[in-house]
């Protein structure tokens, strides 16, 4: 087999390839399997804990119905799952009607069909600073404009948000919806308070905007009360109108059976089913009636205490390590759940060109510059806990810290010859 | 909850969605579980022939690595199961290497994806006409204009298709990609020869485009010798370059995993690899695994000429109806192997008008004009044989002719009818 010219068919491919990124998260899994390397680069679950029989166990009762869940099934997904994800959504106080669930292939897809529905080139949508690499590749293939809203530690800041709104129309720029991670924000661990909930709800009403809430985290709450989600403060207002949620099995069940669903009003979902049917026609019937099999048993609340307490503990590892071992100039997240702690280094350190040293002293992050669309984030990093032990977040954060101190330490060296040429400079001069 | 409007948003939807159609097969699927119903309309494989015992065996070797089927898995795949699709590959005659293979969320998510990789708005894709109903779905979420090209019973007229080419290029539409269903095509049951294979290859090496070569059939052959796939005559001649092939496992194992493949070379893969991580980061490692420990052991070659014998059975008890019951002036295709047989009534009549009447007299199929993106077929329909059994399709059949023949017989009376009108309007006048 000859060697292949990798750009020999470039004139034939879309626009939109050239502005999708391969995400970088991703892209480091091959690397980080070596072992002996400490990864806070994933966004894993701990699957661990599910267990091989508990598997076994559903996986046969699946088997007496073999010929169903191998055959196609309808686009939106079998009745009784959606009866399952109205249970879960109770769970976190959002009412759900069995037809207002449409289900997808992860809550990866749910991103990509609202792409779909809602994005032509140039449009614009409101997202967090920092938001989902995931969000941004699934928007990027629509091509649409991202506008970054920051964050301070009660989530997305909704006058600014109120402000990019009224500067892109004042250009002619159609803003199709807002996009939120409101629990435990990936990457930065962040959740949207109650208060700016109810005030994202009014500017959406406001300008007549779509709000994606998307939600994989919300039952993965460790410390606080929960505030409520914007779908149910919405629909306690009588409607169900602007609000699109997004909700996932992968954090409450598993990443691999790769299912999610979208909870919105009817003449959305018609969109998204016809959406859908393009992308992959239907998501396993297989699937669903493993999750069914399982979350009929009721036995998911336990599990999820179970992994809240895993969870908990390792978030725990991951803020005591950062505050023993990090030098003064660095800050941190402290988030009451999720995945995530997101890092800020002092602004003359770049996370990305960090990341070789890191990996070579056995330490992987993600650097902060994929979670923007702009190139912003240079200094940041986002820090995984869940999928690692605490002794072990604990020994990579010291690695992490003493990666870092040497380049501020390189730095400082840096500035120091520098002011040394300078001062020798005007000495000559003189 | 109060009645919703439907177009309550669409000042905000995308101008793809109005383009999409929603698949006349699967919006049929809720009417067609009425009981009693003949459904000719499906394209469902017969899954009950797997059995509960195989699947509970196979769940239970899964289930002993149980946090790596649940969890995650890397973007194209793992790499056991592209061994595997090596195996099936081969199986067809068809050479393929373990890095050029790339595991898709059925091969609905590859037609996706090629969209995805190729098409900018306005650029053209050849296509057979009638060509399979997904992939217009499909590319439609890029739109691109469709430039049909008819076939006969050797498959797509390759003449033909070089004048389209030539026709876009003097219009300055830019082709990108000529897509085929070579082996027992959805819908028509034709397979392009392997005289055209190779005139198809030329023509694309004449014009430097992509072929997608669709093959979710290719080993499900009942008569004859197989033509070789269009990959394996490029690669034949040294290279793999612009054929990309599209594999399935809903055909040989089952739809309710959800699993195909793409077939590539590495500068394409790239970017199908982009895409991929945008539309949902990665497919199932459950289903991977369930294939990969079932198509181990070799099983599946026995499983495939258990379901010929079944399929074979069914296809002739199709055509031996057809040629039992249909009146003189409809037509039907031969099919070698696949699923469906395409029938071709007289010009005057509508198969879209005419399916509410049939379904009444309990008797489902699909009208031929969701095969089109130019509105014609519409004399036309598809009929399924793989889900039916050999009795059911022969009474489906003879109730289908009894509804074509009573529409032939009205038409008949209108037209008599009208003649006679003409005549006393003549004899008035003189």
């Amino acid at each position: 087999m000859p060697v292949v010219d990798l750009d020999r068919f470039d004139f034939l491919y879309a626009r939109r390839v050239r502005g999708l990124r391969s995400s970088a998260a991703r892209d480091l899994m091959a690397m980080l399997s070596r072992p002996g390397i400490i990864s806070l680069a994933g966004g894993f679950p701990d699957t661990s804990a599910f267990g091989s029989e508990a598997l076994k166990r559903i996986a046969a009762a699946v088997a007496d119905d073999s010929a169903r869940a191998l055959q196609y099934g309808p686009t939106g997904g079998l009745e009784e799952i959606k009866d399952i994800i109205m249970d879960v959504m109770a769970a976190e106080g959002t009412p759900a009607r069995q037809e207002d669930v449409f289900l997808t292939t992860g809550a990866q897809q749910g991103l990509d069909l609202i792409g779909r529905v809602f994005l032509d080139e140039g449009d614009a949508v409101i997202c967090e600073a920092p938001t989902y690499v995931g969000a941004l590749n699934a928007f990027s293939s629509y091509r649409p404009r991202i506008l970054h809203v920051p964050m301070d530690r009660h989530g997305m800041d909704v006058a600014a948000a109120a402000e990019a709104i009224q500067r892109a129309r004042r250009q002619k720029v159609a803003v199709k919806f807002i996009y939120t991670v409101p629990n435990f924000q990936n990457p930065a661990g962040v959740t949207l308070s109650g208060e700016r909930r109810r005030q994202l709800l009014e500017l959406a009403r406001e300008h007549d905007l779509i709000i994606v809430e998307d939600n994989p985290y919300g039952v993965l709450r460790f410390d606080g009360e929960a505030p409520p989600t914007i779908s149910s403060l919405e629909q306690a207002s009588g409607e169900l109108e602007r609000v699109v949620y997004l909700g996932t099995f992968s954090k409450i069940f598993a990443p691999g059976v790769r299912l999610g669903w979208v909870h919105a009003q009817q003449g959305i979902l018609h969109k998204v089913n016809v959406g859908k049917q393009a992308a992959d026609l239907c998501s396993s019937n297989l699937s669903q009636m493993l999750i069914v099999a399982y979350f009929r048993s009721g036995e998911w609340r336990g599990y999820i205490r179970r992994l809240l307490k895993v969870y908990r503990e390792r978030r725990d590892a991951m803020l005591d390590a950062l505050a023993e071992f990090m030098p003064e100039e660095v800050y941190w997240t402290h988030p009451d759940g999720g995945f995530f702690v997101w890092v800020t280094l002092p602004e003359y350190l770049d996370a990305t060109a960090m990341l070789p040293q890191a990996i070579q002293r056995n330490i992987a992050y993600v650097p902060g510059e994929g979670f923007y669309a702009d190139g912003a984030g240079k200094n940041c990093m986002r820090l995984n806990f869940s999928f690692v032990e605490p002794e072990k977040i604990r020994r990579g954060i010291e690695l992490l810290s003493e990666v870092i101190k040497e380049r501020m330490e390189f730095r400082d060296k840096l500035e120091r010859g520098s002011r040394a040429r300078a001062r020798r400079k005007e000495r000559t001069q003189r």
